[in-house]
This record gives C-alpha cells, structure tokens and sequence, in this order.
C-alpha cells in the first residue's frame, strides 16, 4: 500500500463498515461499498479481509500517535487530564460507540488471529510508553510524588479500558464517571506532590464541558487532507 | 428447563465446547456433540443456541453466587483478598484461558443481543453488590476507612476486567501481577483503617501460592453431582 490517497479512502471505508456492521458480520464487499474501489481492487492491495483490519489497525495506531506528539508540549498534569478525557469521554460521546463495540469484538479475535494480535500489542507498548512518559515527566519536574511508573501505568489503562468495556458492552454508562472519580480520589490526589495542582479546567476528577478535540481521539477521520463532504460521510457513521 | 440433570449435562457440554470453539465459530451441534443428547433434543429445551448460551450465564450467576455465600463468614479483610484471587488469578492458569476468551466473545454481543446483555448486566449488578457488601462490612468492622463504596468497587472491578482482558486477549500478562501490585499500593494500603492488616497469607497484593478454590470460580463444574469421570472430562477442557 504506497498511495495515501487511496489507503485513507480505504481506511474510512473500514471505518464505516465496521460502525454500520459490527466486525463479526463484516464482509470484505461492506468496506469496498463505502469506497469508490471494487472489492477485487481492496485485494489488489490487501492479501485478505483480515490483512486490511490489521492495517486499519496499523492506521489507528499512527493517528494515535499524531495525537500524542500533539500533546507533548503540556505540562505533565495537564497532559494526565487529557490522557484520562481519552479514555473515559462519555457518556454523551455514545453516537460513536458502534465502532468501538466492533474494535471490541476485533480485540476478541486477537487470540485466534497473529496479525491481530502483533498489531494489538503494538499498540499496548504504546499506550504504556506513553503514560509512563508522561508520570516520569511529572515525577522529574517535581509534580508527581514517587511511585512505581509501570505499575501505575498498568492500573490506569486497566481500569480505563475494563470501564469503558462494561460501558459498550452492557451499557452501564455509569461505570465511566465513577472509575474517572475513583481514579482522582484513590490515584490522582495521592500522586500529586506537595504543592502541585491539576489546572481547575482540568480536573482528571471531573468530566470536561468541552474536550471534542480529545474525545474524538480513535474516530476522528477529519484529516488534514479531508475534505468537508468527508467530514460529513463520517458524522454519519453513528 | 425442569430436570437439572438434564441442564448440567447441558451447561457442561457448552462449557466444553466454547472452550474448544471459542464462541464465535460455535454451532448446536458443538455441543450436542459434548453431551448424550441429540441437537434436536437441545432445540426441545432451548428456543435458540442464544436462548441456551443466555441460560449459561443464568448457569454461571447461580455458581458465582454459591461461591460468593461460602465465603460469607471471612472477615470482611479476607473476602477482599478472595474478590482479588477470583480475578486475578494466574497467568499459570491460563489452561482455562480459552473458556474466558470465548465469555470475552460472547460479552462483545450484548450489545446486538437482548437476552446476554439481560443477564450480563444481572451479573454486573450481582458483583457490584457483593464487592460493596464486602467494603461495607469492612467499614462498620472498623477495619476500612471511609471512602465511596460505590465508586471504590467500580474502579476495582473495572480495573480487574481490563487487567484479564488485556491479557486475555493479547498473552500480556504481567497486566496481572502489576495490577495486584497497583492495587494494593494504591488503594488497599489506604483502604486499611489505623491497626488493621491483611493476614499475612491473604496480602491481596501478593500472588496466592494456593488457592486453586477461588481460582475456579468460573469454570468449576465439580459439582456435588459430578461423577469423577465428569471432572475429568473437565480438565481435559483446555
């Protein structure tokens, strides 16, 4: 896959197909519907259904990272807040939610799939680097109190994403507020040194007015390079 | 469904065959095949393989609850630490691992399918209440501090489900140990109140040398009625 244009053609395509269809049910013909290619074109460049999701998987991973080089000018607590609003956006964020339940059921399938779970993995050092990047930050510039930075790094994206599956797969939306207050009452205030502060708009403990622009961190399809037809073909996928 | 011989061999056939099939390649005939019934005779008792999956879960609550009952008479310290061992047991019990990636399967449905988010979300509810029963006991033992019982056993069983599926789904599974570590650290040492302690053997920040008991909540099928051929038949499930 060398041309841009036409593998982020395909990766909105997978996108939608996954929101529309969930991945159990999903077809090779659903995505190449959703594009203006052919079904035997997504096979010119992709060797199976499953060799394209592991390369959506590939693109969600280089989003996400765009998102974090984005953020990397921030103070460390700052950068925390927004690591948390990642993750526990919502419950009003729900019109998204079908494409996350597909990437959950995708996540099942890792075990019996080695792309899968190659590209999963990746994507879990990733997630681990970069908050243990962020509590080391904190930590040296004298924000955070000393604690063990892996271990942390572990309970948080475990609590985030265990509150975040009992929210998609059985609509328990109040999982997300409590685990975002517990994390601030058990972690959050303890891990702050003397001193230090979350800023009053950032609050790690309190769900956020207006965090669009982190929130849509997994499903935003709104390149630099799209257009606003675009846009607006991706608000559709709810 | 009235003969309960007649359901156990049922539930255990579906034990038997999700492990060896996962859930979403799973057919009636699986496990008809894993039982002396025939598939019509499944279809006698059970509208659907749904219907019959979704009384599987009806299967698994009544079991968590005989388990939770026998660990009714522990002080509320030592049912903490047995809540922890029920989930975080392993990695070296990961021969059972395929039964849980075919339940993690199965969850990823509830949202298209009525009747398992029906009794998945009963059996999030049956958790909760157990887990603040425990804390609630704790604090009017004198031997937890204050702290929002609600919001406290949401972190907790959210931050033990991420931890299992992320290693669940892709083999990582010092998700574990770091999330017992973190735990601990984080809240059960703030949890205690002035004087009290774990005892010694049941530090819930320490991974059980023994506790095969807890360790097979789920999966157990020696029941009382189990003829040893039957557990044997069960081990063989991995």
């Amino acid at each position: 896959m060398t041309d841009p244009d036409v593998r982020a053609s395909i990766m909105r395509g997978t996108y939608e197909a996954l929101c529309e269809h969930g991945y159990t049910e999903l077809t090779a013909q659903d995505i190449a519907d959703r594009t203006d290619k052919s079904k035997s074109l997504l096979f010119y460049h992709y060797d199976s259904k499953e060799d394209l999701l592991a390369d959506f998987l590939e693109f969600l991973f280089e989003r996400f990272d765009e998102r974090v080089a984005e953020t990397r000018d921030l103070p460390p607590v700052e950068r925390l807040a927004v690591f948390v609003d990642w993750f526990l956006y919502g419950p009003e964020e729900n019109d998204r939610q079908s494409f996350h339940v597909a990437m959950l059921e995708l996540r099942t399938q890792a075990p019996y799939n080695e792309a899968f779970r190659k590209k999963l993995r990746k994507s879990d050092d990733q997630l681990r680097e970069v908050l243990e990047e962020i509590l080391r930050e904190g930590l040296e510039a004298g924000e955070f109190s000393e604690h063990d930075l892996e271990e942390t790094a572990a309970l948080l994206i475990a609590a985030f994403d265990g509150a975040r599956i009992r929210q998609l797969t059985i609509g328990r939306d109040e999982y997300l507020e409590q685990v975002r207050a517990a994390t601030a009452t058990w972690m959050f205030d303890d891990l702050l040194a003397e001193g230090a502060s979350f800023p009053a708009d950032r609050d790690p403990g309190t769900v956020p007015d207006e965090a669009d622009t982190h929130r849509r961190l997994l499903v935003d399809f709104d390149t630099d390079e799209g257009s606003e037809s675009d846009a607006e073909r991706t608000e559709g996928c709810e």
